[in-house]
Formats: C-alpha cells, structure tokens, sequence
C-alpha cells in the first residue's frame, strides 16, 4: 500500500503505541493479527516480564510485531539483549538519543523507528539512520514534548524537515483523523489510547472506564519541569498542579510523584492517586471494544472519507 | 460550494481571523476582494477607530466583511453600536457569553459566529442561536483555551456535539491543513497567523520578521493563571514564565504584564518587552506576502490535495 505497510509487511498503516501498563502481548498480537502493527510496551517491563510477553506474542501470532523501548529506561540494555536474543525485528525507540542504539540494533537486522516532538529530533533521528519517525503530538497521552506542538503542526513541520517515512501520533483514534494525519504528510499513524481502553489491553478495568468516560477536557499535560506527561485530572495531577503554580522545588515535585504512580493507576486501578496517563482523543472513546474490531472500523472510516473526497463530497 | 460559503455569500470557505492590531481595513478588504471572508479586529481598536476602518473598508470592497468582538472588551457595546450604524452585517464574537449580545444582534439581521474552544462552549453557542461556530484549538495564538484541546480533537468532538456549521481554526495556513480540518469536520476555516505576517496586516515590520523567522519551537502558552495566551517565546514571555514558576501571584503577574503589552510588540514593534501573539504554525510561515495571494496558494493546494485522494495518490 505505501512505504509504511512495505517497511513493517503489515496490510493497514497503523501501529498501536506501546504504552506501560496497557500493551502486552494479548493486545500486541490482536493488533497485529488485525492487520495493524502490534508493539509490546516495554517501559513497564523487567527484562524477564518481557521476554515472556515476547514468547507468548509469538505463539499467538505469526505476524510482524515490535516493541517500543524508552531509551531512559533503566533496564534498556538488557532489554535490547532480549529483543535480540528472541529475535524481534522492529523496535520503536523513544525518550532518548536516536544515536546510542541505532546503528547497533540495525546491524542486528532490526528495523529502528524513534519517536520525537519536534522538528531537530526528526532530524537527528534520520541523521542516526533510523527506518522511520514517529512525531507526536501534545494531545497524545503520557510523556510529551517540553515544545508542546500539535499534530496539526507538527505533521507538517516534520514531513518538510526530513526524507524518511514518517508515522504520526496524537489526537488519532478514528479514520477522519488517519486521512487528516496522511493529508498533512505522515504515511502512517500510531494510535494509542483508544488502544488503552480496548478489551485487550492490561490496564485495570477502572482506567478503561475512566477513558471512556472521559470528554473533551478530562486530560491536561502536567509535571512540565520534570518531564511533562499528560494525564486525566484525578486528585493526584490537581495535587501536582497546585504544587508546580505555588513555587514546589523539582525535589518536591519528585518527592510527590513518588515510585510506581503509574502502576498503582492504570495497572491497580487507584483512579485517584494514581497517574492515569493518556491521550486527549480519549474524550472521542465511548465504548469498550475488541481491538480487531478497533481496526476494521477506523480502516472502514478511512476509506469511507476518501470516497467522499473523490466523490467531492463536501 | 458549501453552508460557510453560503452563509457569509463568499467564494472560498476561508475566513481571516480578526486580529488585534494586525487586521484594520486594508487586511479585511484584501482578504475580502480575494473571495474570503476578511474580518476587522475591533479588539485593540477605540469606536471612533473601529468606524473609521469600516468606512474606508466599504470603500475598499464591495464583498462582504465583517467584525470580531472579543465580548469582555470594555468598548464591546459602544462597538456594537457602531456596527449597527454602519450596518455591518456579520460579527464575530469571542472571549465572552455567547447568550450577551445574540438574539439583539440577529433581530437587527446581523449573522453572528462565536469563538469557542471547548464543546461546553459550543454547546452553549447552539443555544443562543449564533448561526456558526469557530472551533479554536490550542496551537492557535493569542488567547488560548484553559482546557487546551488541540484541533486534531477539537473539531470533530464539536462536531459531533452540535449541528450548526462548523469553522476551524488553530494550526491552518496551507491547503492540506484546511482539507485536513474539512475532513474532521469543519466546513469552513479560520486563519490568523499567516494573515498576521501579510502585506497588508497593520502588525509591525519587526513583529512580521518574527512570525517568518519563526520556528516549529517558536510560541508557547503562558499566562495560564490569568488568561491563557500564545505568544512567540520572547524576553517578556521569559519573564512571565519565570514569575508563575516561582510561585508569583495573580496581582504581581498582572502587574508583570502591565499595560498596553500586545500594543508595544505587535503594532509598536518591541520584540523583547512586548507582548507577541502568534499561533504554532508561525513555523510554516517563511515569507511575507500579499493577502490575495496567500489565499490563492491555499486554495491551489486545498484543490491539489483533493485531486491526489481522488486518484488514491497515497
């Protein structure tokens, strides 16, 4: 179809984010047996946590899948050594240097995508070598760029600053919005938080609900001089806000995140003290659906709108 | 062509946002004689100003134009006044109650559009019966909404909770960007900066240099605690930024801003100590041209891109 469906061998250009606490191998290979691309999200990961998610993804399909890999991550060696020992051909990398791994991980065959915020991050990421490049959006979920660009601007920006495919993230949950993203210059999209909500993903039944319920402005990015994240406004992200406006140190604020605040929400299901970190999208997701069925509808979509188009139908 | 077009009797389903202090008469009626809608900004404007403009504005046209009123202006009835007298027949209102002014105004067969940038907001706006709605996503500068919805998510949640025609704008300054909006649910779009950076926008040389020098980084949204604004990242942004970090109050920010701030940068051309309103998009801005041909370019490529989907050219 394009150079996004001959660079993964997958039959519809999208790709499901790899979030902590959500994407394991029971979504990752529903995904990819849909079509799409699944990635094991191994940012909430041990090492052993996911070569076992690995081994049970490649039992449940045999087609292409990946995993996302934050190269900050403290286990992020060990991880590359499992990927390459289980022999996964693709990772999308993110929150760090596109130059450490690049050329290492693609003399082992891999396929290295890097996800960015921003235009000279696209650029160092093509001048690292990397297959493709992801830009995302401030409306996407979790960690966020400090430059807070905006898909409608950052599709752009980055399509006219670099050569090599690139794969849009942020704000997408529908077809309208992958034939928006495509029109704007991305020949692919990665979706994330309708994703999240899916029967399929691990996160606790109490997060899905609250993505599900959530409107138009149930999220906002907050934490912005640690590293800014986007979450939905619980009483823990109001506690964080209060805090960064009167003045709290980066120690305070570190000392009120605290350990494992995104495992206690969107793997326990503590809605309120937990960090429930998604997408503004989510005030588009009202129902809880199997992810195959994800696909077929935002494909259906897409295809729809483009025969509206030639059809001149607005 | 469509339910804009025909509402303000235009060719094109573009309309140029009323800027303060950028968008006098020679700016509206340009955009006006191109076939888009061209709108005075009456928000930095005395009403013996905003009437003056209208005059020499209907000498320069004979195409429809009409007025933006940011509502919480403390001139907002004596302009209103003054639009009745000179019988203009389309305003614009923002920052405001969209139930203040517009069954008065449509008694007096004036069409009335208001700015939102929630579906709180635009909900509210159905009822009031304003006859469009512009949906204002967070990559859009000046005044900015608190809940920081961007356009990818703004538009089609609108959308899909009103059924009046809808206007997009916020991160559009080409062709693909206005498809783009179409296709998630805009039938018309509203464009500042570009306008902004124009021939004929009264702005301030120097301020003009800065949107064209801009990059994708460039603006960011500060002020929050007081109004919400996006402003190019300045000395006086810097300082802003700085004060509500450290805990600064509301009364020392807006002691901070001072008066007369947007005046000294945009129109007086103080890039440091002024106040620089300008949208993200800024970054895709890189030459100053005449309005009428800004408006070519768009359409051109707004035509182009519809063919490519037509003959699946992706």
């Amino acid at each position: 179809m394009n150079k996004i469906t001959n660079l993964f061998k997958i039959k519809y250009p999208i790709i499901q984010g790899g979030m902590i606490w959500c994407s394991g191998w029971e979504l990752a290979s529903a995904v990819s047996n849909a079509g799409a691309l699944g990635l094991i999200g191994s940012g909430s990961m041990t090492p052993e946590i996911l070569q076992e998610h690995i081994k049970k993804c490649k039992a449940a399909t045999d087609k292409p899948f990946g995993i996302n890999l934050p190269l900050i991550y403290p286990f992020a060696e060990d991880h590359i050594n499992i990927i390459l020992k289980e022999k996964v051909k693709i990772i999308f990398t993110s929150a760090g240097n596109p130059k450490k791994y690049t050329s290492y991980l693609k003399q082992h065959g891999i396929t290295v995508v890097h996800v960015v915020a921003n235009v000279k991050f696209a650029k160092k990421c093509e001048e690292a070598g990397v297959d493709a490049v992801v830009a995302e959006g401030f409306e996407a979920g979790g960690h966020n760029g400090i430059e807070e660009t905006t898909s409608m601007v950052l599709i752009p920006t980055v399509w006219k600053a670099i050569s090599i495919p690139l794969i849009a993230a942020g704000g997408i949950a529908s077809g309208k919005a992958m034939l928006a993203a495509m029109i704007l210059g991305a020949e692919g999209v990665q979706i994330g938080s309708v994703f999240a909500a899916s029967k399929e993903s691990s996160g606790h039944e109490n997060f899905k609900k609250e993505i599900i319920n959530a409107g138009d402005d149930a999220t906002k990015v907050t934490l912005k001089q640690i590293i800014p994240v986007r979450l939905i406004k619980n009483k823990f992200f109001n506690e964080v806000q209060d805090a960064e406006y009167t003045g709290a140190s980066i120690e305070e604020l570190k000392k009120l995140l605290g350990h494992a605040r995104a495992k206690k929400g969107m793997f326990n299901g503590d809605i309120d003290e937990g960090e429930l970190e998604i997408g503004q999208v989510s005030g588009m997701i009202n129902k809880l659906k199997p992810a195959g069925e994800i696909i077929k509808e935002i494909m259906g979509e897409f295809v729809d709108e483009k025969m509206k188009i030639a059809n001149n139908d607005f």
